[in-house]
């Protein structure tokens, strides 16, 4: 059974910090397996790749076959349900459009005292894609980490995915030509992530490495961040559903798995202000998991990290949802856009009693890559900016620095950096 | 002597890797006595924060003097120079102008399928910086640090500075109160990061850490990474001079040094396309070490790790200086935008014959914390953004749900996940 937590009860406060500190992750201690994996790599390049390839993924490859071939991807493509294509294209192109709109401008001004100044966005040179092989291949998880850097103007992106056995699954193929991936490679784990961030005889090295992985990937990850970019380590999927009286129960159940199905540490928390709701939604959810496919995850997932909470109004629920922080926050109120204006924290918010969360995994055209673990206090979902980086420009005219250099050698003598204030001096004719 | 590197030789390639992957820190093991106190500061809050601090600043103090009082900071205000506070004001009045133009606008729009779509970026709710004392105390790092946080509209900026034997540099107490800080407390090292992280019973915790500081420091940034944020793990810093003949070879030497004093880990370059000025500039850079005060420090660092590359023309360089990946890049010569314009990776870029680095460091008004060790690559300076978060935001009323969300249950079911598609279709009226 999922948590039940009341602000009425006088132990509110404990019951609430402990699931805002319940752990939901065992750390598995792989650093050591790891940086082996990543020296040897580093060492032996295409070599070490096959022979980590052929012994977890069953896969004898060559230097020759580690690449995807465009004959391949076309072949995948032929095979894609055409229904499916066709969602796949409409998800791409609103992602894409969305992305578009956070390209960010260059700044180029002349101050009141004379300096230039400004900020120019470039992108990142090449880019590398882990995509996880197996069952949880997802497609639309490409789109979400590939167009983001397609649309910032990363001109090398290089997708990674293991094929255990050879198996490939044709959609995250097709999902990776429509969102203009430029080089595929059939291999996965931390093997691959070594493999892009040192490169190796086939594989051109990147400058950033995004996309979810296992806890080998993750600690991979980690490992190589500083000679790489990486996106954040994702935790388990979380949602946060605050809703009235007024919703379907069902509707609302289906969100909180819709979640819980992803993972038995995924988390789904409903807050309430409606005690009979709270109760047709906990009916609701034993109903659904009758029928649903992955009934032994969700169900799983909800008893153990599942949680319904009660609250008098729902202006209570605020600080709540603030210190949880969510990964995706829906507001199933009459009134979305009132309540949103209050919270913070949160990944994304999903205004309205039509705005299932999955609407936003797939369709909606944000990215479904968001803060997970309270994050969503100091960090933001993947966007175009994380595929770019800003570089500032100063201008200084022999006038403009007689204006403001005097200033930087007063603070450079008082901070005790006497070639810093020389460099600015010697400019201003003062010897030192 | 520095380095000497010339394109025209048959071996440059070799000698130019070499200067790229050239270690310049010796990385201390601190992981397992930081990982110590961090778990003490977390258990036993104010009472180990003290306890460190009277072994290792030798000062003795209760949790009622742990905070910088107000009345200590009008104190070291009216102790500080008037000429020097006007320049520490002008400094954070032009920081504060240029990073207020970085405040990015709320989107909200419905599209062409009547979908709400948007992003928010709200401010994070509290902020810690580090800020190093003794030696290393730098009033220009408290607001390099702090006006972007004031700017973002972070509510609480929490300062922690270490005052060895009791002593606290008045000036940077002058900037933190020109900077918006709103609370200062007189410790530092591990305990100051973890107390912020954790919070004490002195302390509330923050939400995000940034700032500079030694290795225990920058092992507790990383260890408490994921409870709080943080910003980039600082390296050495470094200078890219681009210089061509027509530049005083002095002005050019007093620049290489100027990143030189930092530290005998921090490296400077040259690159130039005319030999006779090459030597000119390493023998002026002789002299101003003669006279400069810190030229210990400069002159092992210029010894050490500096270096002068010699190319055909300056146009060669643009690929040399891509993958060195500056965090500061000087372009003296006659056309700095059209050298500017050709390359990729630089933290900041000064552009012409009258703009020392140093300017940047004080006075002109961009950011002075820049990505180090090539990670210009992926990553960009400090900024506003890296204080706020973004929120999505997305609401379909049932028609453009019913527009787009058969897309949704379409991919749904070919990712295998049930009830994400009947979250979306028991909306639409279908059951599943």
């Amino acid at each position: 059974m999922p948590l039940r937590l009341s602000t009425a009860d006088p132990r509110f406060e404990d019951g609430f910090r402990g699931l805002l500190h319940a752990k939901r992750e065992t750390a598995e201690d792989l650093n050591a397996a790891v940086a082996d994996i990543l020296a040897d790599v580093r060492a032996r390049g295409d070599a070490a790749v096959l022979d980590y390839t052929k012994r977890w993924d069953r896969l004898d490859l060559t230097a020759d076959t580690l690449r995807v071939t465009a004959a391949e991807v076309d072949a995948a493509v032929s095979a894609c349900d055409p229904a499916t294509l066709d969602a796949l294209h409409l998800a791409a192109a609103r992602i894409e459009d969305f992305h578009r709109r956070q390209v960010p401008d260059r700044q180029d001004y002349v101050d009141a005292a004379g300096v230039r100044l400004g900020a120019r966005w470039t992108p990142v040179g090449a880019v590398g894609i882990y995509v996880p092989g197996g069952t949880a291949a997802y497609p639309s998880s490409v789109l979400m980490n590939a167009i983001p850097a397609k649309v910032a103007g990363v001109p090398r992106i290089a997708m990674v995915v293991p094929s255990p056995d050879g198996v490939l699954n044709p959609l995250v193929l097709a999902a990776a030509r429509a969102s203009g991936v430029t080089e595929i490679y059939r291999i996965g784990g931390a093997q691959a992530v070594g493999a892009l961030a040192y490169g190796t005889e086939t594989i051109a090295p990147v400058d950033k490495i995004t996309g979810p992985g296992n806890a080998y990937v993750a600690a991979a990850k980690r490992q190589v961040f500083g000679t790489v970019g990486i996106d954040m380590i994702a935790g388990p999927s979380e949602i946060l559903v605050v809703a009235d009286g007024q919703n379907d129960p069902a509707w609302i159940a289906a969100d909180l798995l819709s979640q819980a199905e992803h993972d038995t540490s995924a988390q789904s928390i409903l807050i309430t202000d409606d005690a009979a709701f709270a109760d047709a939604v906990a009916r609701a959810v034993e109903l659904h998991l009758q029928t649903l496919p992955r009934t032994e995850i969700a169900g799983q997932s909800w008893a153990e990290h599942g949680a319904i909470i009660l609250v008098d109004s729902l202006s209570q629920a605020v600080p709540l949802v603030d210190r949880l922080a969510p990964e995706h926050l829906e507001l199933a109120v009459a009134d979305p856009d009132a309540l949103a204006a209050e919270i913070r924290n949160a990944g994304a918010i999903f205004l309205g009693r039509y705005t299932p969360e999955a609407i936003g995994d797939y369709v909606a055209g944000p990215n479904h890559v968001l803060p997970t673990a309270r994050s969503a206090r100091f960090s933001s979902g993947l966007n175009v900016l994380d595929f770019m980086k800003r570089t500032t420009l100063v201008g200084c005219t022999p006038d403009s620095l007689r204006a403001i250099g005097p200033a930087a050698v007063t603070l450079a003598e008082a901070e005790g950096l006497g070639a810093h204030a020389l460099s600015v001096a010697i400019r201003l004719g003062q010897g030192t």
